[in-house]
């Protein structure tokens, strides 16, 4: 039976052997973001650049014209393309080689090693006990501490009544399972190379599971989802209130996230065909209020002056506490927070960077919607939160959408108005990268002045190309542009650009540049200091960099500097559980980051008026 | 309503205002033990040294004729008694001076100081916070713990939920409840004035509660009652061949005990007018089976060669998870073991008894069905465990009993057997003590021989009484001696010593002192050496001493060396819930006391071959 051409399609990604599924028409970047697999793009995905190559292991797309620009005829016969340029539209087997990944690109070049010594928290230790006799009568818990060299260990009541029948009908032969001092667990024979952990990465939108098998170090399955919050209100805001206003709320909230990573748990472990209860660990990080409804914890006072969270610190939670139903004495880490806007997925994304040990300053952006932005380096981090508002996520905007099927992703004006719709199909709306490349585009012709005003057809400059011209049209409320016809769309009307959108992309590019100059007022750091702008997040991978510089919404520092680095919260999480050694440096990291807190500075009003304007060419 | 004569009445202790209930007829000094009082008693409970000296406030009992030796007349309308000579037959209140006291003495004489400086691990804490500000926007956890100096406890997640609500609602007013570095639960308002814990000790028959109050240092209630499980055996062995045979049978046994602690503890926090969930720490004692059945853990290896349990050390565990309805995040501090058949009971009398600081070598001696003996100092300290069985508790001896009402506790043979009945009945058998006064006193007028052989009225020597004689008569299986003639038994006929009774007994003291011989060769120490021999336990309490001598029971020390020192091992659980020292002390008494399996030495049957003879005058 064939599948219908909207059905997902499945792309699995060496070597890590990590599958995802991708609607079709998913840009291959994207789907490989989705798979945890960070891609080095320093042109921002434009096809320029001819970094991002991959191998397409089984039917191969027809090259693109970026692909052959970039590739050999005998690279392409190998089923070599820019994984910019890719659309996947069938099952595909993708191998990524290590020149084009991000992280592993970052260690060969700056040597700092974003590779991780695995350590992990949760150790397993095979052990043949002698049997007890009389001369050498220790107790069971005992003898086996003192033969694992583990006699500091604190036993649970429940390794405590498993062992006396675990030694006695197992010869003697078994393996502990520690964590922190604690033994968790005990399992017959010798299980020490099955250690597995689950990386999570909480997002008000989405949520992605990480297996990773802790005895080899590498992963092995990665699932994602919705998060199943969003029905209470799609941005943290609306959550927090659901969570304090009805009785339930709270619970009803916790149990939806909670249930959310056990599916994923679920989903990872059966792929890699293990139980549930062989993960020992889980590590997460999210935002603040993600955070706090996982572990039905209020978050009321989040949201309220002067926005503290409940706890800052990195906690460890029982499995079976937490509700997560990996092996019940498990252990769940939860990453620190740094402030009750400025959590735990930014801390993940200055370790996953290694920004903070770097000499020269770099800044780092996570923008959803809220703008999460971190300055600095070795000596010193300083944080801050803005409010940009759901305008990079498509909403109050005419004809915004989110960056799903139908959405227009990226827009070029040359003779006209050019586009890209996600999944192939007519457009019905603009996603936010369209939205930052439409307004940088009419800002380029002329058609939008420095104050955001959109010029009437009079008005343009003598250069403005014809056709453009005409798209400017009188609305309901002042000019609109039009920028697809009634006739190209799945609606029943053009889709318009309004004046009032330009002025939310204003808003919003303004509340986060406003916070990039005061962070870098903070640390008397001019652009061209900056060593590398660091852009994280689904947004931050797919924004076109020479667009987002266009606008003001990034410093004016060359386009080599500014790096998508993808899912840094996730990776952080990762490394996390890899590591002992991270989850330290995670802990100094959420200890020694300042935060600014932006509501109480009088200068924070003066850089957001002015930084609402466009820059300057 | 009049009560009736079998009904229990209350006796309280001043100034504790510790109440217990005991049966008509009990002595007061029992009484006193039951109460967690130890008196000093040099004479053994003889009424000849006059040192157990109390004060009835109301309606004193007639003056006994030790009472009128010992105490002046003006003493005697004060209410002034000896507690050793005193039944209780109605409530009473009893003051307990200083002076009397066991402990309090020991520390007056010795100063060595067993009393303990007050250093609960359970601590409370009251703070009243700084409100956050934009410019304090410190979490709520973090600004609680750095205020209270206590920044590096781990929070549990329930005290996280609860936090920010009680803040709030509370206008940052609150006490702080912490242990071992967790933050267990926070409290509205200033609470640190309460803090409360329970002192358990499991024996095998007798479970005694006690409730501190442990901001002020003392005790304030305690309870007891027998131990649930009898029904399922009365000694260890039966209740481990129950909990390791039938599916259900560990679990029953535990339910049983926990629910045994709940009752005591629920008694205890009724009498003092708190709440359960005010006590916030448990600390238990008892034998390592015991202990087991308490986890609910299987002792089913203590009782098979070579003698191993699950466990040795002090565990933490949390009051829900032991199953106790003290605070559900309270701990429950189990004491360390010393071996399979020496657990925390003898932990803790050791630590009550300070022996483990002494100089000179001391000998502690607790029987039960077992005797568990400790011998050593400063410098050493070794212990064993020998099956004395259960002859001493009455079992296996033809007109045996408990230490109940109708049991002879007490037997002097002047012109005639002279004996003492618990409960001012009429005999209906003999207790252990009794049963060592009349075998002692057989001996004394030779109607016993070393060899422990009864002897015939032929061969009895020149001076034995005529109405001893009479006694000595043809039983069933050779010679009976009758202890109580048929008419004034509550029984059809005559209470009988038989021979046979005479070889349990003989078995039985000669395990006890086989161990003694042995430990003392261990650490080549001669009676003379001893600094003191301190006999715990109800038996230990009620044993006149120099009967006990006189069998052979103890070594040949004079009277005075020998002590009484009541329930040591609850005194120790005591200790330790005052004290976080006395938990360490009792971890390194538990780890340096050396174990001698006597089951593994070739001695040990000639040592107890030899101790079955009774000594030479």
């Amino acid at each position: 039976m064939p599948s219908s051409p909207r059905d997902p399609v499945r792309v699995s990604f060496q070597p890590e052997g990590r599958s995802v599924f991708v609607l079709p028409g998913t840009a291959l970047i994207e789907a490989a973001v989705r798979a945890g697999i960070v891609l080095d793009t320093p042109c921002g995905g434009k096809g320029s650049c001819g970094k991002c190559r991959v191998e397409i292991t089984a039917n191969p797309p027809e090259p693109s014209e970026a692909d052959r620009r970039h590739l050999s005829a005998e690279e392409l016969a190998l089923g070599h393309r820019l994984a910019c340029q890719t659309r996947v539209f069938r099952e595909a087997s993708v191998s990524v080689p290590l020149a084009t990944r991000f992280f592993e690109q970052r260690i060969l070049t700056d040597g700092r090693g974003r590779r991780v010594a695995l350590e992990p928290t949760v150790r397993k230790c095979h052990v043949k006990l002698p049997e007890p006799t009389l001369e050498d009568s220790r107790a069971d818990l005992e003898r086996l501490l003192a033969e694992t060299h583990q006699s500091d260990h604190e036993p649970g009541l429940e390794a405590l009544r498993e062992l006396p029948g675990l030694l006695r009908e197992h010869g003697y032969d078994l393996t502990t399972v520690t964590a922190e001092g604690h033994l968790l667990a005990l399992e017959p024979g010798d299980t020490s190379s099955k250690n597995f952990g689950m990386a999570f990465d909480v997002g008000t939108t989405t949520v992605v599971g990480f297996l990773l098998d802790l005895a080899a170090g590498k992963e092995v399955a990665v699932a994602s989802c919705a998060n199943p919050q969003i029905p209470f209100g799609d941005d943290v805001v609306s959550r927090i209130d659901h969570a304090a206003n009805s009785p339930q709320g709270l619970q009803e909230l916790r149990s939806r996230i909670v249930e959310c990573l056990n599916d994923l748990a679920g989903e990872c472990c059966r792929s890699a065909s293990i139980r549930c209860s062989d993960v020992y660990e889980a590590t997460v990080v999210g935002n603040t209020t993600m955070l706090h409804l996982l572990l039905g914890v209020s978050p009321a006072f989040v949201a309220q002056a002067p926005y503290v969270g409940v706890w800052k610190r990195s906690l460890n939670v029982r499995g079976e506490e937490a509700g997560l139903q990996i092996h019940p004495r498990g252990l769940v880490h939860i990453l620190p927070q740094i402030a009750g806007f400025v959590g735990a997925d930014t801390v993940g994304v200055i370790l996953a960077s290694g920004m903070h040990e770097s000499q020269a300053p770099t800044l780092a952006i996570d923008i959803g919607t809220n703008g999460e932005l971190v300055i600095g380096g070795r000596d010193r981090l300083v944080s801050c939160s803005t409010a940009a508002g759901p305008a990079f996520e498509g909403a109050r905007i005419r004809f915004g959408m989110r960056a799903a099927p139908g959405a227009i992703d990226k827009v070029i004006i040359n003779q006209d108005v050019e586009f890209n719709v996600i999944g192939n199909a007519s457009p019905r709306g603009i996603c936010g990268t369209a939205l930052i490349d439409l307004v940088a585009e009419l800002l380029r012709v002329g058609c939008i002045d420095r104050t955001g005003r959109l010029l009437p057809p009079e008005e343009l400059p003598q250069g403005a190309p014809d056709i453009v011209k005409r798209r400017v049209v009188e609305g309901d409320k002042g000019l609109d542009f039009i920028v697809v016809d009634r006739d190209r769309t799945q609606l029943d009307g053009p889709i318009l650009l309004t004046q009032r959108d330009i002025r939310e992309l204003q808003l919003a590019k303004g509340a986060i540049s406003a916070g990039v100059s005061i962070l870098m007022k903070e640390l008397a750091v001019e652009p061209d200091q900056l060593d590398h702008v660091l852009l994280a997040g689904a947004f931050g991978t797919f924004v076109r960099r020479s667009m987002a510089r266009r606008i003001g919404l990034l410093p004016n520092v060359p386009s080599e500097k500014v790096l998508h680095i993808g899912n840094a919260a996730g990776a952080g999480a990762r490394m996390a559980l890899l590591s002992r050694r991270c989850k330290e440096d995670a802990n100094r990291i959420a200890e020694r980051t300042e935060y600014l807190e932006l509501a109480g500075r009088a200068d924070f009003q003066m850089e957001f008026g002015s930084a609402m304007l466009f820059p300057e060419l």
